[in-house]
């Protein structure tokens, strides 16, 4: 139905490997999966089948979500992908059973994405190493606390095949004092593979029961673009790559911040038209912080992409973080109480954002910029009463 | 609290008579209105006094609330503008009483917007002709159906000021055959003065209740601009002006198509990421629909502004073109039926677009280039099934 679509040519006339960034921009929107891409468009697999390999490091609701669409699509391009694709599960004991061996056998993960049937070619592994090896397509979706540990292991074992490249679909940011780390930065440096991030609007059990959505994924080549376009691609899970690996992290985390802001709006009882001008302060804030301190990041990745605008809304008008939000307002309780009360003691991304942002901007001197995230700060953290936020801003 | 506000210059070095867009633009976050501007920051007025005098037509819920903030800033900048504002009320029997008396008595628009105090210098007035005597600074915010009487009136009666300037805040476009036209653009070509165009998320009962919002004046000229910020901009209601008239007036009209795909979605009980898509989407086609068709539209009018995405987000999450097409996809009835039913056979803003842009598109060939705008199209009058407005999109 899009008229792009009568301008994308099957049959590439360059003798180029794979598709550029804007290739991938028309097509994701234009055709079948199934007619976009064959071997020949990818760059080529370093195993001697010539076949890529698919793993995924994590099996929370969001890690088996996205496992059972490349695993999906694995099996789909048989021609591309070696069938099987790994999936790490720290083993736990479900119902006097192994959580692996449940998996496996049932298809489905009833403890973090019941009722959501999983092909049978995911396979639950209890071993890290066993789960990379060999794997030249690494996705990274663990909590991020778990990151370091992840990281260490898969270096002390020698598991992660040098020619692999890395996805990383882990929110949030990593503040040291002054500097401040994407998590896709973090697997690019300690492993020493390229790391691309994904990001959107993505709700994990609406993406598993493949309710329509679209995707965001930053890449550092267009040899990571083709290859990650083709592992999530799916008729219900639009894949947009952009080259802009920075952009889409930070949307990924930011957002949370501003989410935080739209439920001060909620808990105040303020309408429509305040939580809108909240989300477009946000936004900008978002797109502003991004182009000060990250090169190369792209101002169209929050205005145009998933990962930016689309994001930001669902997590402004659904999400754990606006609720929590509204609750501090509306009961006066603290964050760490409602944690607590509401999350079963889990920490809530935006606040935990907001306090690293707000140490960077001081320690750069830069805090006076961004109004609104100061403002979540001030109200989260330090006592300025919620009405404060929509002063003069 | 705003890093920007470091950077404005209170007293400018340059010989220019008012601020430039840029100017406003960092202004509008930056500093209280009693600071911003004095009567020698604007272009002068063509009256004796050497003030402006400000009319506005129009008197429902959305007249009367921008009429308050007009009326408002009018009396705090006395040495700009004439004190009384006077706005057009047609006159109605209200209790055995005279509307414009009981307004002018009580200062409340009892029918439009009661509970709401209005200015003393707020006057309502039940002749046109009378309302834009001298009358330098006009406001448009009738009906759409009632422009034609409204312009011809004025016309006939020899009303309005030949120096004047207008603005308008009536919402949609015009289409006959292959030509589509914004009410700013009938109103400076009718009445041969130049017309700004005012949108944004603005629900007229939270933007009277002084709830935190902002607005977009698209302008044709730096003196428009400089204007119609001074009438607007108040401590609540943040104007940005901007050099595109017809990108605001087109945000206003085409966000509606928008909201009744958003509505489908609400209706097929889809979740937050699907609906979000179909914002990012919307908003896509919204403005490249206007980069297409309208000169000089600019894409930040659409991504950064009020009149763009955030009062796309606001009118997808509330208001009635949602709700109407979410009881189309629920109840199977038409749209007629649920006018009827919901909104006492009042019509919907956004059907009659829909069918607008369709039939402009099909004139031009263009249907195909958006297929969302399409899909709307198609569902709400041809009946296709709602579940076809995401598929493969």
């Amino acid at each position: 139905m899009s008229a792009a679509a009568s301008t994308v040519s099957t049959a590439p006339s360059s003798p180029r490997q794979y598709p550029m960034f804007d290739d991938l921009h028309i097509a994701s929107g234009a055709t079948t999966p199934e007619r976009r891409l064959s071997l020949g468009d990818l760059p080529p697999s370093p195993l001697p089948s010539g076949k890529h390999r698919i793993a995924v490091i994590g099996s929370g609701s969001w890690g088996t979500a996205l496992a059972k669409i490349a695993a999906e699509n694995a099996a789909r391009h048989a021609d591309m992908f070696e069938p099987t694709v790994n999936m790490w599960v720290r083993e736990k004991q479900v119902n006097g059973k192994k959580l692996t061996e449940v998996i496996n056998k049932t298809h489905t993960n009833q403890r973090y994405l019941p009722d959501v049937s999983l092909p049978a070619n995911l396979i639950a592994v209890p071993r890290l190493p066993d789960v990379v090896r060999n794997a030249t397509l690494i996705v990274f979706v663990t909590p991020h606390q778990f990151l370091p540990t992840v990281i260490s292991d898969l270096k002390r074992a020698g598991a992660i095949h040098p020619q692999a490249r890395a996805v990383s679909a882990i929110k949030g940011v990593e503040v040291e004092g002054s500097e401040i780390k994407t998590f896709a930065s973090v697997i690019e440096r300690d492993l020493s593979i390229p790391c691309s991030a994904l990001s959107g609007a993505n709700i994990a059990l609406e993406v598993a029961l493949e309710q329509f959505c679209e995707t965001t994924i930053g890449c550092p080549s267009a040899a990571d673009s083709a290859l990650w376009h083709a592992v999530f691609d799916a008729h219900s899970f639009r894949v947009t790559c952009v080259e802009d690996v920075n952009g889409v992290s930070l949307g990924g985390a930011l957002k949370n911040v501003v989410a935080l802001a739209a439920g001060f709006v909620d808990g105040l009882r303020l309408g429509g038209n305040t939580k809108a001008a909240i989300l477009r302060i946000g936004l900008k804030e978002m797109t502003e912080f991004c182009l000060e301190f990250f090169e190369g990041a792209q101002r169209n990745t929050f205005s145009n992409e998933s990962a930016g605008v689309a994001d930001l809304i669902t997590t402004c008008y659904g999400g754990r973080n606006r609720k929590c939000a509204e609750e501090f307002v509306k009961s006066g309780a603290s964050f760490d109480d409602i944690e607590r009360r509401l999350l079963n003691g889990q920490k809530l991304q935006g606040t935990a954002t907001a306090e690293e942002v707000h140490a960077f901007l001081k320690a750069h001197g830069r805090v006076a910029a961004y109004p609104l995230f100061e403002r979540v700060y001030q109200i989260a953290f330090n006592g300025m009463p919620p009405a404060q936020l929509v002063k003069g801003l």
